[in-house]
């Protein structure tokens, strides 16, 4: 698309053209197309210039929910999920839980779990391969449902990966998906 | 700014010097000014070479809070907002508290809605159009306040709204904002 | 990736010119390397021709948590950290709590604080310099652990100073990192 877009703005039948800025809000700012550019010399030969593209940053966001309990009863199990709001450059594996870091880079990640509501504490852990990067509680007087969530920015390396782990308690699930988890990339190395 | 910072880099005067990377950290990395490069050829005559801007990325970021109490005691209210923190792009309307989509992309929301001390439960609707993406939820054995919150990442079109429902109960507003909702364009398609 | 695929489809001319896409691809997808493009007039004579680089949007992001208690039994003091996750840009003062702003923009801020088990409600305000942009509330009948969490989305000019205040409460910090602070530039001006 961005292509496409962009090759439009700098195909050589324009360049004759005066430049419509009109057009540089269509395309993707992170890709660059060739732009042919006519030289005149004294003898008014036209010289095309080739410039080669940029190369585009890759584009990685996934957003996933529960909308059923999850309610293991052993320790430390990883959380799974089975709707995908969102998933930009298929790096979430629903049934694993599991975000694979396809790029070395920056990325931002953000979860939210909703209790069952029942007299149990709940303790998630947002992990990277085995380490406990932050943690969230929830709990209530009464049994009720409450919200467990937290977030990190990370600097991560292709083939990092990154999921919650349900240390003790248990999930309320919906259709209304109220427990989500999510991450994107935001400034590739 | 952006145009002005990297027309400094691009005038004229600069051309004929070696390049100083250190001035490329100055200017706005997503817009591109339109360059002159004096070609010399053997006879030493200046040919002006016309290099077209790169499309910029749309820029939308929005961040709106409530100053004052909101309490409709019907069900299923939009959740309108007195208070922008941001609105980068003029793209959220305080008095409908819609976000209308500019142009295409993936985009990122969060919210955070303190409920009222009162003994109803909060309960808080993401919503793209008329369909629920998220949902939050607050309570407490006590009628004390607690806050709904949750976020979602979104593939959305040009044209579609996103707006906080409140399903049910009372959210709290003071100047001290402790109800807010923003969202921003992560990529544009 | 998207370098390969790019030059594929706009290099029609890479069968008989000497172009390295080596030196275009080693390089950062927000920066542009120099190219010397070879330009072949009438009478064979090479023109080079300098595109200079795009400037680089500058890469801000910290990510700070506490992993031991904070309870000053002071009002309004500030909250400071003992761990960072993520520190891109230097820009995070870990002594003092403080972000400082490096360069005019968009940036976004979001924190979890995690409160003390103790019969004390817990108020966090995000700070911009002097000014309360945003609060978060969290208090429990029972004295129990609750999280006050909120976030903003703001134009920042350099200088300006990002911090959390304590107005009252405990905060609980362990090596599970239940409280955290982060903050990342959006857009650049």
């Amino acid at each position: 698309a961005g292509w496409s877009d962009s090759s439009q703005v700098s195909s050589p039948e324009r360049d004759n053209e005066t430049f419509n800025s009109g057009d540089s809000g269509q395309g993707d700012s992170r890709s660059m197309t060739p732009v042919d550019v006519p030289v005149t010399n004294p003898a008014a030969t036209i010289l095309p210039v080739h410039v080669y593209p940029l190369p585009q940053q890759m584009r990685v966001a996934f957003s996933a929910a529960r909308t059923s309990n999850l309610a293991p009863g052993t320790l430390d199990q990883p959380i799974v999920f089975d709707l995908l709001l969102n998933n930009l450059g298929e790096t979430f594996d629903l049934q694993l839980g599991r975000f694979n870091c396809p790029v070395n880079g920056t990325y931002v990640f953000i979860f939210h779990m909703l209790k069952l509501a029942v007299n149990v504490p709940l303790y998630v852990n947002l992990m990277k391969n085995e380490e406990v990067l932050v943690s969230a509680y929830a709990n209530d007087g009464a049994p009720d449902h409450e919200t467990a969530s937290n977030h990190a920015i990370l600097q991560l390396f292709q083939g990092d990966q990154i999921w919650l782990r349900l240390h003790r308690g248990a999930i309320y699930g919906s259709s209304w998906k109220y427990s989500t988890f999510s991450g994107y990339l935001l400034y590739q190395d």
